[in-house]
């Protein structure tokens, strides 16, 4: 490994000093103090009214994160596989799942996509390392035969859409295969909030009712899914890894440009800067109101890997056969 | 009136001449052709993949208009009141009813503003006067005692919200005093879906279902409420005012800087920006999708005025008993 890269020097990939971030840069005045101990407070949250200093700002975010895994039916023995990609969301979940206590294991997916994977696997080894976690690596292009951007070349669906599905069988599938029958996301608040918000702008009342920071396992061969990180928004988990000195992979998958939940995000984020503690309001109250997932039993089995599916194809199945078509036969379908 | 207030050297009063407004100065080449006609396009419609020319950009705020009027259950000779601010929307959507052949009469209700009430009554008196139609102007302080700051000066609550209830209240009212049993306002695209948004994040249910561009009367005493510009964007009715030559007074009052209706809009803006017809899939799906408003049945009789209310105090006489209270004894309820 490149240590360069985990320092500032390499693409994308930046080690996060003690310096302050720039969502962190308010004019807190010298004499403000924490909301919790009254000594100096260095971090002013206004969505919670509250600033505080760097040990209590630590307490603040495990237990926003504790009251997140209170809220999902998992024994605190249940062994969690954390899906990792080395950014600062699943580094996080995966370090504050530990300090926890929970017993964790990470999994990471190459997608193959050129500089982006091979840091994405640097900072997850060097966080990994340095803590002692056990953890696994497999490749796409190993378990498919192709990369996400020898996918992308071949069709013509948003990249982000397919490598999303790809990503949540596939981890299905490598959970069961490691044994595990939970798996954690790095899914955080601003995740939540800008998909909720998307799919109200959009009237995706399917996906809506599907939304949810736990979902149970609805066939033997499917895992439980939490998303731990629900409760905290992006610009917390930056400030949680500042502190504890977490390197992770800055800046989003250079295939997502022009992605519409970076908008809806965007425009969450424009609200929040107005109007602070809009965002975790509007997921709140929707997770209040809207009743429990329904279990889905009307699942079949896929006809060609045997993997539980809606229907008689898998959708990773279904990608496959298209990718093997010959190339002029694309789209003609 | 002063002619030159109406002429772009009042405050905030401009009259529209015939240049190019900022929201149409997109680049249309030379050779663009008018999407119906064919003739050279000068004005550009992204969120509907249409560009026209100025003939055939009336023909098509018309029909949308139109559209909106078959959607009420309303007789073609039935006479309409039209709630006029001064506004582009209001006077557009008084101008479109006229040419559509609908009976119209024009009600103002003066909020004692500081320059903005004067200019808003000049410019309606400017637009009736040219076309030849009726109209009538009461005063809030003649009507209630107080004008808006006054009454904002006297109380905590945000005064938009107040003023809004106020309006309702007293259309209400004043539609029944005039014989009419149809109420039209200038709420347009934007308004709605902003409002929308608004109450979706905000998680406001109660709103959410009772917001629709037709309201029925659900009592004698009260008027129909129709929205005939719920169809059509703010950018379109100000691009109809400039083809028609409507003066209309600019900016929003001056008493709602801040208001949080104006930053769902522009969160919405944000969002067609980049995703152009965003604003009208998201309302229209919404409206399609929803039951139709229910009638209310239980409603009681104001105890102090006779006017028909939830409960037995109207809010307009909630008001006035807590603006009457000595000053001193204000917020201690």
């Amino acid at each position: 490994m490149d240590e360069n890269r985990l320092k500032g020097t390499g693409p994308g990939n930046v080690f996060r000093g003690p310096r302050l971030l720039p969502h962190e840069n308010r004019t807190l005045p010298e004499t403000a103090k924490c909301t919790r101990c009254r000594k100096r407070a260095v971090i002013a949250l206004p969505s919670h009214h509250a600033n505080f200093c760097e040990e209590c700002f630590v307490v603040f975010f495990r237990r926003a994160v504790l009251r997140a895994m209170k809220h999902f039916p998992i024994r605190p023995d249940e062994p969690i596989l954390v899906a990792v990609s080395g950014g600062k969301d699943s580094l996080a979940a995966w370090a504050v799942l530990q300090d926890l206590g929970y017993r964790t294991r990470g999994v990471h997916l190459n997608l193959g996509i050129p500089t982006f994977s091979e840091a994405s696997q640097e900072a997850i080894a060097a966080f990994a390392t340095a803590r002692n976690l056990p953890w696994v690596s497999y490749s796409l292009r190993d378990l498919l035969g192709y990369s996400i951007p020898e996918i992308r070349r071949r069709i013509r669906r948003p990249i982000c859409s397919v490598c999303g599905m790809i990503k949540r069988r596939l981890l299905n599938r490598l959970a069961i295969r490691e044994g595990l029958r939970v798996i954690a996301t790095g899914h955080n608040l601003d995740d939540e909030a800008g998909r909720l918000l998307g799919n109200l702008v959009r009237n995706r009342r399917e996906y809506i009712e599907k939304q949810s920071p736990y979902l149970p396992s609805v066939h033997p061969q499917l895992p439980e899914k939490i998303k731990p990180l629900y409760r905290v928004s992006a610009d917390e988990i930056r400030t949680y890894c500042r502190v504890h000195g977490i390197a992770y992979l800055e800046g989003a998958c250079p295939l997502s440009r022009g992605a519409t939940s970076h908008m809806f995000k965007e425009a969450l984020d424009m609200l929040e800067g107005k109007m602070p503690g809009t965002k975790r309001d509007f997921l709140f109250a929707y997770l209040d109101a809207r009743t429990a997932s329904k279990a889905v039993d009307d699942f079949g089995t896929c006809d060609r890997c045997g993997e539980p599916c809606y229907g008689s194809r898998c959708s990773v199945c279904a990608l496959l056969e298209r990718l093997r078509e010959p190339e002029q036969s694309q789209g003609s379908a």
